[in-house]
């Protein structure tokens, strides 16, 4: 059994080497037979077939995070950790799991999309599950901080958070932009200054009149 | 010639329907034959490829998106707007471009990583020219009110705002999450209020305190 699971880790890791290399359409098993030097009869005894061997990855991957996420989430003598802390800590987590696995990370981003059927449905189910962590969160910060951040702009925020951390495989290059933990305060920084400063009412540090933020150039005033 | 161009702006629509809905290299000439309603014969007419028809509606919409932004960017009575003003154009731009354009931008966003060669050259040349006035718009508007971010953090920042952008494709819907001028100003706020309190040093406003959000949870003192 550790045999056969040291082997499919191989096989899901050398896989999605290939599908972000070359993208998963163009992807063929025969480069993963070659890149994991196994036979095609070898891999169809993991997997029966290409979108399924696309799936493994994904989900995977993606149970991986969700489960270190709730190790860095775990309360403290039972205590859960203030709102604050959690955000910053899922930001750590998603931006160290993507650096460290920048493959797996660019199939889970980008690939997935190819995923139909129940494999799809399976996998938006652990996606709509993190993203509504995330949200939740948002909403105990709202909360605590008396910010009236309804649910609907706590979602918007939540994904606009996953665009910036999901966009690093097009740009990421871990010699000119730094580690995880640099990537998180940056990041962290830019996104929990801005999501309590709009929770405010966009009252930026150093900023021109709140009126220009609100209402400055498009003319709409905001909905709630 | 103008009948030519509006041909060419039909099937580069239709194309781009095509290829959001089923990913380039899923996407066949027969699809975008039966799209468009016109024969393969004459569809080659007006490219050579596939890869060459990926690039026209990148580099179109690329160019359009340029060529709007110079326009929402230029100098009144020779004066040259705020940094501010110019950076929540740049973001109004290119949202509303987006949404109103998704099948293009999602084509754009995603599919364009299929290009090679001199396609693949010309259409970073763009992109690299598009990301640099971001950069240069945010160098000048840390300049203008006195902080110290260098290029880097600038670069990091545009980026970082393209991610909140372009993963708009992954989650965006009209009659949930409101309009252009909606979605600016939440992504708009979110992101110069984080980008101007990173700036100041992470002066969160109703934040906890600063030592939290700079050397907190994860040890590492920022590198600057």
């Amino acid at each position: 059994m550790a045999a056969y699971d040291t082997k499919l880790q191989h096989i899901l890791q050398s896989a999605a080497r290939i599908f972000a290399a070359h993208g998963y359409e163009k992807a063929s098993l025969r480069d993963i037979s070659r890149e994991t030097e196994m036979s095609l009869a070898g891999l169809y005894h993991y997997f029966r077939s290409k979108e399924e061997l696309l799936f493994l990855i994904a989900d995977t991957t993606f149970a991986t995070i969700w489960q270190r996420l709730e190790a860095a989430l775990a309360p403290v003598k039972g205590k859960p950790l203030p709102p604050e802390t959690q955000i910053r800590r899922l930001i750590h987590n998603h931006l160290d799991y993507y650096i460290s696995h920048r493959a797996e990370m660019k199939v889970l981003s980008v690939d997935s999309d190819a995923l139909t059927g129940e494999w799809s449905k399976r996998f938006h189910e652990r996606k709509r599950r993190y993203t509504a962590q995330c949200i939740e969160i948002l909403q105990a910060l709202a909360r605590e901080r008396g910010l009236p951040l309804d649910a609907a702009a706590c979602r918007l925020s939540a994904l606009a958070l996953f665009g910036m951390m999901n966009w690093l495989y097009q740009w990421y290059d871990p010699r000119r932009d730094g580690d995880a933990n640099l990537l998180t305060e940056r990041m962290a920084g830019i996104f929990l200054c801005g999501f309590l400063a709009e929770g405010k009412g966009g009252q930026m540090p150093n900023a021109e009149p709140v009126r220009s933020a609100r209402h400055g150039l498009f003319g709409t005033p905001r909905a709630e």
